[in-house]
């Protein structure tokens, strides 16, 4: 493989299917043109619809998958299908190192269960987890994981999360250390569940790691930009990114019933349009597309199913730049460096006896 | 006790002390004159801020309380000292029927182990939840709870807060049968942990009961208005709760950025801004202030900690309009229905036999 960027697409997932995924997939290549694709799926459908992306046919070829993985398969069921269909075989293609990332806009549980077993987990990694970058009142994004590939996580899951969304922000963020907290009910010390103390019990102690770990936040503190990396059980984030998604959506139909209640605040509007454009494009989830199992041993980015042309085109701007980065190579080195660290500290411990 | 509620009110929680709690006592009696109070804390500073407001003096007794609960108070410490702080004494005079229902703004868990242990929990409930509603883009508001009493919560317990949060809706809300769902990570049946597929089972089945269970909602969905209850344990009402409080705040927050980006937007909010004091209106938590522990032998309401004047003044208002509503009494008749149709289903099970 050479280093530009080469994308195992599963070109059949995501709620409006292969139309809007070439389209994405056209859209990004048009901005970089050292993309290319491996496109899974049926056959006579990509072709059809890779007709209408030319310049994307010329970087693309067509793997032919006769199944598909439904949004209510089981990840059990799934698996048994992986070498049939085009999310599984998108994945096996990372393994079989002929792409540097595959690309699902489909069944998240299902995605997460293939390529675990697929790609294995790191060493050291017990369970990997889904991480996203959201936006903030501050000058960069923020990490928050996990998102949703496990629903109940004990502490030790929890610490691996902060190592692993650390090295993440690390790599995207460009943060030398970044501030990392997990996400509770409460603030003090005594709030929150067993696990959650537990973890930030350890993370109070590790202080060897790439990160400055500042203890618990909560939901509404969330996006204020003083932190970079937020920590969770995959219910929990599941629960906060889509209602901050919600709530987001909910306040911008406030507004919009707000400027259209009276000629007066249609004018308004009118004149204002241009800022609240860009407030628009800065809230719009396509613009923040682009969830990324970390703990692989290899590159799966997790699209939104209801993603638009935009919203697919960015997930592969997302893949795209962690295979430039390296991603899961320096998530590698972070987690050697802490091994590394502790076997020093128990060496250490040891001669001191 | 007349009909004309009696409030006992905490006047020492909340992040801004007896102050922000009597001018809000002050507001809500302005408002309705029917209301009196009786203020719990120190009573020589109680005395100099009841200066301040003399209508709400003729219509107060102030009962000297040498102790106050701390934010940081383990809810294990706090119960030892019932009888010597404010919020203690606030919540007996409820139990000895000198006050209709009990307010405070101080720490939650401290109120909820106090008030379960003085009030004790009703027939057929394990566990109160704290309720709150909350703006949708629909006709009504929804009920929501738990909104953090309880952390973790098994099957049962969440049946309960279906049940308890449905009588309050058509108390609060006057619906026939309101429409239940548990909040979850997916609507499919197969998602989520244990406990909210066997909730959801158990909330099927139960045809009998005052309400409509429609199912799994979503973090981005409740807000649609087309639910009117959204059941959830603790943990995640508390981390979906905050993170819509904080989306929102985050979106007004970049709207104020957009609107003063530029002398042209400027002027369009200018023009616009009746519409966005309106949104601004209806986004200010204060305005949604008051959450009620529901399942006890008496009404207990929450004010946020960082209430002000107003917001606490709208949470002494919901405490009186439940009072009037005789919302306990409510709560009790339809949990007796619940058991009457089971003790009959039983019956009739057993004569079947």
């Amino acid at each position: 493989m050479g280093s530009a960027p080469r994308i195992a697409l599963d070109a059949m997932g995501g709620d409006a299917g292969p139309a809007v995924m070439l389209a994405g997939a056209a859209r990004a290549h048009e901005r970089r043109g050292d993309l290319s694709f491996l496109l899974f799926g049926d056959e006579a459908t990509l072709k059809g619809e890779l007709a209408k992306h030319p310049a994307l046919a010329t970087a693309s070829e067509i793997v032919h998958c006769e199944d598909v993985i439904g949004a209510s398969d089981k990840p059990s069921q799934a698996i048994r299908r992986a070498k049939t269909t085009s999310m599984g075989r998108a994945i096996a293609a990372v393994k079989a190192q002929d792409a540097h990332a595959a690309l699902s806009a489909g069944n998240t549980g299902a995605l997460m269960a293939m390529s675990k077993l697929a790609l294995r987990t790191m060493p050291g990694i017990d369970r990997p987890a889904l991480a996203a970058l959201l936006p903030t009142l501050g000058d960069n994004d923020l990490v928050m994981l996990d998102l949703g590939a496990n629903t109940e996580c004990d502490a030790r899951n929890l610490v691996e999360f902060a190592v692993m969304g650390s090295a993440f922000a690390r790599v995207v963020l460009e943060l030398d250390r970044p501030r990392v907290r997990l996400l509770n009910i409460g603030t003090e010390e005594l709030k929150g569940t067993g696990e959650l103390k537990e973890a930030a019990a350890t993370l109070r102690a590790s202080t060897h790691l790439h990160l400055s770990f500042e203890g618990f936040t909560e939901g509404d503190k969330i996006a204020r930009g003083d932190v970079d990396v937020v920590v969770s059980d995959g219910f929990s984030g599941n629960i906060a990114l889509k209602t901050a998604e919600g709530t987001a959506r909910f306040v911008t139909d406030l507004l919009k019933r707000a400027f259209t209640s009276s000629v007066r605040s249609k004018i308004g509007f009118l004149i204002s349009r241009p800022a609240t454009e860009l407030l628009r494009h800065h809230l719009d989830p396509n613009n923040h597309n682009g969830a990324v199992f970390l703990g692989l041993n290899g590159l799966v980015v997790k699209s939104h199913g209801n993603a638009n042309e935009a919203g697919v085109a960015n997930a592969i701007r997302v893949a795209a730049r962690l295979v430039r980065e390296d991603l899961t190579r320096k998530i590698a080195e972070d987690l050697e460096l802490v091994s590394a660290k502790k076997a020093a500290a128990a060496a250490a411990a040891a001669a001191a006896q």
